[in-house]
């Protein structure tokens, strides 16, 4: 008998989800625009049918263990999407107890997408094996999951991780939570694009960015620079990596963590993200941390990453405890 | 039978030690000066005759049933004393295992006074029944230990939980660590004194400070002043809880606990130092967290303290697994 959990990624363009087994195989995947479904009972009667469609396809016995979701501002005790503003559907919305109507006896669990990505480093990942680190997603926003004695740390209302809001420069950039200097508006995709901005106003060398409106400019074209060898671009990463490794030296400081890995769109520059964040980081830990820790990229870089983390969420609770 | 664990507080100065029971009640302590014994070997000899002495003069059927240590720079996990500045022993001190001489055949625990004070906290104060909160020690230096899970979170190395170390003010105060700017070069005793020496030059109005050199002011003369009304003391404290409250707003978007207790010396303030801490950690929170998260004063705040977080350290180690 073939065990899989499914493992659904809740974003807010499309939806994707598949079913995996412990190794981290995909057995099947589907994606949908999540924006097809206003009315969020339709939306969930399209991801119980797709499920049934892969499981129909599958040419072995098959035995559904779980279902894990990961999903914006999701928390993973109430089970509850809570004001997403990327989301088709507003205030809160019961997402485990909505899947639930069709699987009653299998664990359902949702929780925010970096907090998936973390359990998927333990599962399938890079940190396997180990009981504290942290991963940190650099995307459109930037969000972390922390684990330590071996589990996520969900915090007391399942919001926990939110290493994007900490303030890395007091009076700093404004961020859209509403506070100024949080590292989400220096280490995101839309972050990368205003650090281009700050060192075209900054310097006076030519650079083909001056001739690109912001709104043009997306993350990708920065990366690529970089890895062309645009000076403009690599000096942006390295802006980047000083308010990250600043924020991670104070992450490091509470949690002494054995890894941290990076994940997201912001990490295909490599090694010119990975380099400053981890010499910043370095030069701003606590003595007693320095030499210690190690910054890696995710080994989850793939297209489908989203899913492997959601679908890890089951097979982490149905680990030992330890 | 009555069944107690040691509570073992080195200190620079002194070490404390009693024997406790699960509820909290002490059965008898003895203090002895710390710097009596250049030789770590005489000084756990005498650890264990006090222990024996205590012991005996119990006239109960007594078991011992665990030793818990709370010493500067200690790792729960190699059971080492590390390059502590304050102790008379350099170098790497082997506790666990000394102590161990003695006691064979029960767990004898080492960690940090910060920790010890969290599971203290867990024990026998406040966080009865708590999963998820945060301890911070407000003295002689700034120490913390976080609860997630409802396990107190070692790191991978034994060292997290250094919230003192963590930046509150980019290129500010220097910090015995070498930094600047972290948490403790304002919110510990030697912090405040700094920012009463701060604020009168900022200031004019005169002033009873104005007469005392700044090695003969105490963390204790601001107290008591803050407590008479002086302006400045109170200014003092308002400043301290400024740093403090951010740097809480960071630490709850990292582990989201359901309340943060205050410990140490500075706390003799009371509603001095709670009310700025609790009003400046609001204005900081990411919106999620906000009017979440308790701030209040420890329940161990008696002389006690050291020596029951430290004996807390066994109870918690022979609590079920969650």
């Amino acid at each position: 008998m073939l065990k899989l959990a499914a493992g659904i990624d809740i974003g807010g363009t499309n939806t994707k989800l598949g079913l995996i087994d412990i190794e981290g195989n995909i057995y099947g995947e589907m994606k949908f625009p999540t924006t097809d479904y206003p009315n969020f009972d339709d939306f969930v009667y399209t991801l119980h049918n797709s499920i049934q469609n892969i499981l129909s396809a599958i040419p072995h016995e098959t035995e559904l263990v779980g279902i894990g979701i990961g999903a914006p501002c999701a928390s993973y005790f109430t089970g509850k999407i809570s004001n997403a503003a990327n989301l088709p559907w507003k205030g809160e919305i019961a997402v485990v107890d909505t899947v639930k109507k069709y699987y009653q006896d299998i664990p359902v669990i949702v929780t925010n997408d970096a907090n998936a990505a973390a359990v998927g480093e333990m599962i399938y990942g890079g940190a396997k094996g180990m009981s504290d680190f942290i991963v940190v997603t650099l995307g459109t926003g930037v969000g972390s999951g922390f684990v330590a004695n071996g589990k996520l740390i969900y915090g007391h209302d399942g919001f926990a991780g939110e290493l994007g809001h900490i303030t890395v420069k007091k009076g700093g950039r404004e961020c859209a939570c509403g506070h100024r200097g949080c590292l989400e508006a220096y280490a995101s995709a839309n972050g990368i694009k205003r650090s281009v901005f700050k060192l075209m106003a900054d310097c006076i060398a030519p650079n083909p960015f001056r001739d690109i409106t912001f709104n043009q400019l997306t993350c990708e074209m920065v990366t690529q620079a970089a890895l062309n060898g645009n000076e403009l671009a690599i000096a942006a990463y390295e802006y980047t990596g000083k308010a990250l490794g600043k924020a991670l030296a104070d992450a490091v400081a509470i949690a002494s963590p054995q890894a941290v890995f990076l994940f997201g769109g912001l990490t295909q520059a490599g090694t010119y993200l990975l380099e400053p964040t981890q010499k910043y980081m370095e030069e701003s830990l606590f003595p007693i941390f320095r030499g210690k820790v190690k910054v890696m990229l995710s080994e989850l870089h793939t297209k489908n990453a989203a899913i492997l983390g959601a679908s890890a969420l089951i097979w982490a609770e149905m680990m030992p405890q330890n």
